[in-house]
């Protein structure tokens, strides 16, 4: 299964993910040619290093790295155009394009089709802002369907290990089943947040917090491409969105009778439910700490702040700054490996620094 | 209006709010007492320069910084003890404290109750992650009932100037209706999305990325004081909470017909909804720019990344790193002021770093 990817690698869409994808192959010595109907962004993508522009004729592998509504049309397009290629594409919904592909290309060409979808991304997009380390211990997921050859499910395996992810392989309807519940449940969540504020006096808002900017991040994404997302999978959506129904009027309920505890268990279930998340792909959640640093705010305090860390030896692997722009001095608050905290702390107080945990 | 504040204050309870407020007004040289039922807690509020932990007989003002469900009573027991002092509190929720005492204390003495709630907090907890600073340009809801008296509004809202906030002074009614929606509905959204997880197979929170980290974080804060806040302020947050379920109503409905666009509606009224969240109390969203730059994961590099920044002169306001430790290189955005993020980048790249906006 650990098959190495050979041949040329053609990618068609050079955004984030496709530019993304050639990097990081080109860096594991993978031949790739790239193609975007917007020529400008091919050139980007080409001179930063994800492959050459030239044409090929006779590619291993097909990345199709196109918008949701595009990905059907074009991985049969592709399909068509070379005879022998494994196809894949990267977007976030398995089922639908593969519905539309089944009923309208046949099986043999059909059998050379393997879905994938990287779990990485940015809010940022296009070639500018792709990296070759996108894909680094994220998972990818590879959906085969029950007529994709062996071979090809092999190649898109290799392609996926070759960007340094780590792959998953699932059904079609488990991937869509899946980032329901991790992705587009939460998106609509965050939106359900979001569309609430419309309906406030400005002076309410004036009370907002971080906890707010947090759970509506998301919601600001864009509409059109969240639209395209949640109507393809509109059926695991709905799904889970009927038991966000239910626990919304089992909260509606308990707040209306202080004698019972429906409030408390699902805040209860909340809490377990976000011990779930891994750290990452396929990891135990690490023990790390928190250490937390006050830092004036101005030029050249964080550069202080981290040559100061940076001399205790001690690896800061997050970090986060209380922001409140109105405020002179900031909390930062650093995350590190559990064991290494107490260094930190003393290296820290020892330099001046009002650190603790 | 912007009368100082005179007199002693003294703050009962030096948790983190508490020893926070007897930083702010010790630095603004206001004479400030401590007081909790923990002598530990009152010993390390002094220690840090909160105030003294020296009895007092006659403060102009006192400040109760007591759990939720205790403000009531201690307000009560306060007003009962210091016959001339103003009172006010810091909790989360103001009409059922409220209610409470209009049941129990007279008329007379209930006119020196004001309401407060300093729009600032953190995750963390007790008198040593306490700083003079947390209120700093922050809102605090000044919540005056039918009864108060002017002298009373007029101290608290001294009170909440000292510390560096911004006094909004508004009903108690008014105040839960607001909180409801931009903190204790937000803080039921995350619930909801965490509380779907418990569901999954684990290989499928294996596909787990930011945007489900981020919605979800509040909802592991501690279910015991969300349980008392929610229950406080039941009847706002159920108001809200229907219209969700109505949203939510409207998503199904729209998932279930593809030609409609009531997904959309949705999702763009939500867009406007996270526009309209202010950059800081009072004033307008600033013009930000994200600059991205690629990082190594080893210890050094931040301090490295930094010290380059603060050459360039260029104040990073905040920055997020996409938290991946099993990736080698991480992203790192820094968000600046708009005007000053070209200079920034031609500063890190010219410095070899791969650096776009």
């Amino acid at each position: 299964m650990s098959q190495q990817l050979t041949g040329q690698v053609l990618i068609v869409g050079t955004g984030l993910v496709g530019t993304s994808v050639g990097l990081a192959l080109s860096a594991s010595g993978v031949e790739v040619r790239l193609r975007d109907r917007d020529s400008g962004a091919v050139r980007v993508a080409a001179e930063r290093g994800a492959g050459s522009a030239e044409p090929t004729s006779d590619p291993a592998c097909v990345v199709v790295a196109v918008p949701p509504v595009q990905v059907a049309a074009v991985v049969r397009t592709v399909l068509a155009e070379f005879r022998s290629a494994t196809v894949t594409d990267v977007s976030s919904v398995k089922r639908e394009p593969l519905s539309t592909l089944a009923a309208s290309v046949d099986g043999d060409s059909l059998s050379r089709y393997v879905g994938g979808h990287p779990m990485a991304g940015s809010e940022l997009s296009g070639p500018w802002a792709a990296t070759a380390e996108l894909f680094q211990g994220r998972a990818w997921a590879v959906t085969p369907h029950a007529g994709s050859s062996p071979a090809a499910v092999e190649v898109v395996t290799a392609l996926a290990t070759s960007t340094g992810a780590v792959a998953v392989t699932m059904t079609p309807d488990e991937h869509d089943v899946a980032v329901a519940r991790v992705s587009h449940l939460p998106h609509l969540l965050s939106v359900l947040a979001a569309a609430q504020l419309g309906g406030a006096p400005a002076e309410h808002l004036a009370l907002s917090g971080q906890g707010l900017r947090d759970v509506t991040r998301i919601a600001a994404g864009d509409p059109t491409l969240w639209g395209q997302i949640l109507t393809a999978n509109a059926t695991a959506v709905r799904e889970l969105l009927r038991g966000v129904r239910a626990d919304v009027d089992e909260l509606l309920a308990g707040l209306g009778d202080d004698s019972s505890d429906r409030v408390g268990d699902v805040l209860q279930r909340a809490v377990a439910g976000t011990r779930r998340i891994p750290a990452k792909h396929g990891g135990p959640a690490r023990a790390e700490a928190v250490v937390v640093v006050a830092l004036p705010d101005r030029p050249g305090e964080l550069a202080r702040l981290f040559g100061d860390a940076g001399q205790s030896g001690v690896n800061v692997e997050d970090l986060r700054i209380d922001h409140d722009p109105g405020r002179p001095v900031g909390l930062v608050e650093l995350v590190v490996q559990a064991p290494a905290a107490d260094t930190l702390v003393d290296a820290l107080v020892a330099r001046g620094w009002s650190a603790h945990r």
